[in-house]
């Protein structure tokens, strides 16, 4: 590696105040609220035509990621994943462009590959924050975005005010660089697990002349009580008391035999409603069918 | 069956205005609010001793069944599912006394229980509802309980004012007797399925070194957003739309399965996530990748 920098057509170095880096729905909605914030905005796709719109809105498109990447002194990359993100980052003129500038990635991952990206990071002297996106694109540039990064607290500080233009709720959860991943990876599990839910209760209501739209209202209203619930199993759980007042798990079992027998009995796939069952008669099995689900937290996990 | 009473020791027949048959923490909620707003309550329970509290704040004791039933123009039941509510309500002396009198069953079980049930209603003169409470016990008494009923429409009307006394939401979900449990079964499949991937969730936050309570606050946003997204998913189903403009099931599979490996390589028991991931492998192998989860519901369910 040279310590000489490579880009040769970017004399104008940081003409922007931030680069965003993949045009997917996600930074698109990044990009448009930079914009909107009025700030000078560089973005580049590795699949050409997307950024039309928001060139028209005053973004200015790179030829090449490194000429993005120099462009600003502070880049955001979001990309489907580290696989994604690694093609593009580690290419030597990108790395290059890169140096002594700040770089969030805000691609969901795991914290292993957060931490590897903030080694290589480190090795090519780029200054690093791992982060994510917790909320819809339709979120972005409103007040109900928010997003997590980790990392060292200096260059959060000094990244800050640029982010702040996503608007929303920024924290920033520590050091420790693979921090934000893992909230990224344990909320995405949350997010992702209650839909395949609500996707097999829309075949159920379906199977049995319910459509989903009648059944929304009060889907809303399950939704409207799992902030509460989880926020009482979070107690249950760290606090290893695993209360079964409320929802004792032998309910659970015989609610979920119910709906499982009842959807199968109509041709539908139920495989995830029994595998979770499954969880639940082993805890039943193991003497704790008087505890609540916080249980089935400790059972599945490390021990 | 014998066309005369065989219950010989309730005289002050209609002594109530409400029995509660099933004193767990449902049925136990039920009673208390009823007897909060006033009404006389006569309550019962296959395991004595559970009725003392309740007694204390006013409530009768019966010593049977049969005498509880006899005791109140309109019986409510709360039991763990129907083959504990036929144990009870199908022995003789109880369907005797329950003879042109009003039942509600809010036990959650199948739609054919619920239809097995109104049969058997039928053959003896009952007047049956079937129903299911929506929200946890805490909620009952409070303008959050939220309750649905299917069946005979005159009957709803006659029932409404005694269990208005529960406070919160009650629908009434049509004629169909089966009606009710489906809604609950759809909306328990919701409920227990996002409870699992929450404990999934828990653990995988440990095994990364987050107490749960340090997720709450982020898991209580996950679940504020769910009601909106279950209300566009409806949409998307209903119409057959399947929009993936803003959750293409292509990003879903990649969260997915960066957390099945991260949870697995902390040992964590990740069998549901897998499945769920299964799935959704399966639609893009359909060709379905750039679609959002609807597609989902409408590949495990009937065709």
């Amino acid at each position: 590696m040279s310590a000489v920098p490579a880009i040769p057509s970017t004399p104008s170095s940081q003409s922007s105040d931030v680069t965003v880096i993949g045009l997917g729905p996600m930074g698109r909605a990044l990009a448009a609220a930079f914009l909107n914030a009025g700030l000078r905005v560089t973005i580049w796709n590795r699949t050409a035509g997307r950024d039309a719109d928001l060139v028209t809105q005053g973004a200015t498109g790179a030829a090449t990621a490194a000429e993005a990447a120099a462009a600003s002194p502070l880049t955001v990359v979001s990309l489907v994943n580290y696989d994604a993100s690694d093609a593009v980052l580690r290419a030597e003129p990108v790395a290059t462009a890169l140096k002594n500038r700040a770089l969030v990635n805000l691609t969901a991952d795991t914290p292993d590959r957060a931490r590897s990206t903030a080694d290589w990071a480190t090795a090519h002297g780029i200054r690093y924050l791992d982060g994510a996106v917790m909320t819809p694109t339709t979120t972005i540039g409103t007040p109900h975005g928010v997003f997590i990064v980790s990392g060292p607290a200096d260059l959060h500080a000094e990244a800050r005010p640029v982010l702040a233009a996503l608007g929303g709720t920024l924290t920033h959860l520590g050091e420790d660089i693979g921090r934000a991943a893992a909230y990224d990876m344990a909320l995405l599990d949350i997010f992702w697990t209650a839909t395949s839910g609500y996707a097999h209760a829309m075949a159920l209501a379906k199977a049995e002349g319910i459509t989903a739209r009648e059944l929304a209202p009060f889907a809303r209203g399950i939704g409207a009580i799992l902030p509460d619930h989880f926020a009482e199993l979070a107690d249950d759980f760290d606090d290893g008391t695993h209360s079964g007042t409320i929802n004792p798990i032998t309910s659970a079992v015989s609610s979920m035999a119910h709906i499982v027998h009842a959807a199968e009995s109509h041709g539908i796939d139920s495989s995830v409603l029994r595998t979770a069952e499954g969880q639940v008669r082993r805890a039943i099995a193991l003497g704790h069918g008087e505890d609540g689900p916080s249980r089935i937290a400790e059972l599945i996990g490390r021990h």
